[in-house]
């Protein structure tokens, strides 16, 4: 079988060569995949022998990912709202209830799921999206992910769309260690899709948003160089400085999950950003403990800048 | 400021000198904890300054948890009617209400807490809890990890007992990124509470229970050699190839957070062990497709062991 990705012993630099995509379908990349008599998406509590995968998702051209289940519901609501999604209830139907791995709610063409905390939460969530969009042939699908971060050396509240997810030493890559070989995937994420944000930030013009590198960290805590966790071993001179080198790599807020979601959706195809409001900024502390009423605010920033843009996207009056 | 943890510009390893911990106390490794004036657990949604910590946690001595926040429910409720703890009500009330990002509940000495899937997400519930049991004063506690896993080479519903948590290179090591220095963590469990667990199974006498290593992994598709993801880039032969090569180095099952459970509960000084149930024997495929009532009933089984295990340890008729 001829190899996608190959790697030497240890720590290969592989370079992914992405395929031909004009069909605008997801590309998956496994060979086996079409092969299997059926395919059960066990975290998202979906099949393709127990559900209608084409009747239930084939008219999705937004997916909007983000880490905590409670938002993305909100987000779902506000899409209803103004898509114009006329509907009775003040709730709506969590597609993945059958799990609590997941929460999923669609609708009209947007689908919003919450993929939890870190990468290799979102990396099982990715892996059957992606093949949910491929059981179900959807075409010309963007991913978007709305998420919270801190900041470094922006005002809290800053929306920070990403032009390139870097890791802990500022390489715009990501490493994963697949059989016992480290491989190694670019980061890219779609150079047309931040330029139509920014603009779209720009009309909407109600807060501030600029386009910057994003550290992704598998550690909350001294992963991201915090003072305040059960754990430390480093004084705040030595935070401080490695924060500034961050800064100075023109990395501007930190999260835990766009390398991941950067790397697997360039390599399938999928139209991607990352934008994420940030919370605090670490050069000037570590505890998030802005009054509770500011951070929802904050956290509808995004929401209100996607929302946006699907509208635009869909041709609606915004 | 002396570092607790020494390391070299990249990839050094550090050994990390466990302090003597005669009060039974939980042992905080930062030094910059107790100067600070509040803390907030922002990820459980409780806090020093708006929640009583030492009148909320004093009395706990078991902490149990798991991925899945209906599962620590159903814990709970199970924990609640085995010691005998009357109530009228169905329901038991969710300590992190105010945030989404875990589920936590209390019954007499015991704390049920949800960890969300993958190392990043258990490790900041870890560095909240170890700081919660510091602020409110718990003196020796234990803590056990009740999870679900891909078994290798045993017979689904087969329950491990986890001896060493192994990387996917097979060793017993953990590794993170501090500021931009390579911290390698040792993944040591409990020896004792190891055999008071399986003498404990054997009493019980109801599914097999085994001691053995458990692989921990960032990735539940192509980081676990699964044939079923969006991306596969290895013969279904290579992926065997390495699944024995694991069961060889005595690897026993495959799950998502064990190696930073076992580092982080051992730097701190937390008696822990971790005790999977396994899904399926993955050298027979990927995919779980087993009934839901088999599955329930598997996922009982820590569940069971652990309640049996709180019982005796309380002199409670088991």
């Amino acid at each position: 079988m001829a190899p996608i990705l190959a790697g030497k012993t240890s720590e290969a630099v592989v370079t992914d060569l992405v395929g031909q995509l004009g069909n605008g379908l997801v590309h998956i990349r496994n060979p086996h995949l079409d092969l299997m008599p059926e395919d059960n998406l066990y975290h998202f509590g979906l099949g393709t022998k127990t559900h209608n995968l084409l009747a239930m998702f084939s008219d999705v051209k937004f997916v909007c990912v983000g880490g905590s289940a409670n938002r993305m519901k909100a987000f779902a609501l506000l899409i209803r709202k103004e898509l114009g999604f006329e509907s009775d209830e003040n709730d709506i139907a969590d597609i993945c209830a059958a799990t609590d791995r997941y929460s999923m709610y669609k609708v009209g063409p947007v689908l919003a799921i919450s993929h939890g905390m870190g990468i290799p939460s979102i990396s099982i969530m990715l892996h059957e999206l992606i093949k949910l969009l491929h059981h179900a042939k959807c075409r010309d699908v963007m991913i978007i992910r709305i998420g919270t971060s801190g900041g470094i050396g922006v005002q809290p509240g800053t929306v920070i769309i990403t032009d390139s997810a870097v890791d802990a030493f500022f390489r715009p890559q990501f490493e994963l260690t697949v059989l016992d070989k480290v491989v190694i995937r670019g980061t890219e994420l779609d150079k047309e899709l931040i330029q139509e944000l920014l603009q779209c930030s720009q009309e909407i013009s109600q807060f501030n948003t600029i386009v910057g590198h994003t550290m992704c960290t598998y550690d909350f805590y001294e992963g991201q160089g915090r003072l305040d966790g059960a754990l430390c071993s480093f004084s705040s001179q030595e935070k401080f400085d490695y924060l500034m080198r961050a800064n100075n790599a023109g990395v501007r807020n930190i999260e835990m999950e766009s390398s991941v979601f950067a790397a697997m959706c360039h390599l399938c195809g999928l139209k991607a950003a990352v934008v994420c409001v940030t919370l605090l900024d670490r050069l000037q502390g570590d505890q998030i403990n802005t009054p509770h009423d500011v951070l929802v605010e904050y956290q509808m920033r995004p929401q209100i800048l996607i929302s946006t843009f699907i509208k635009k996207h869909l041709g609606l009056n915004t």
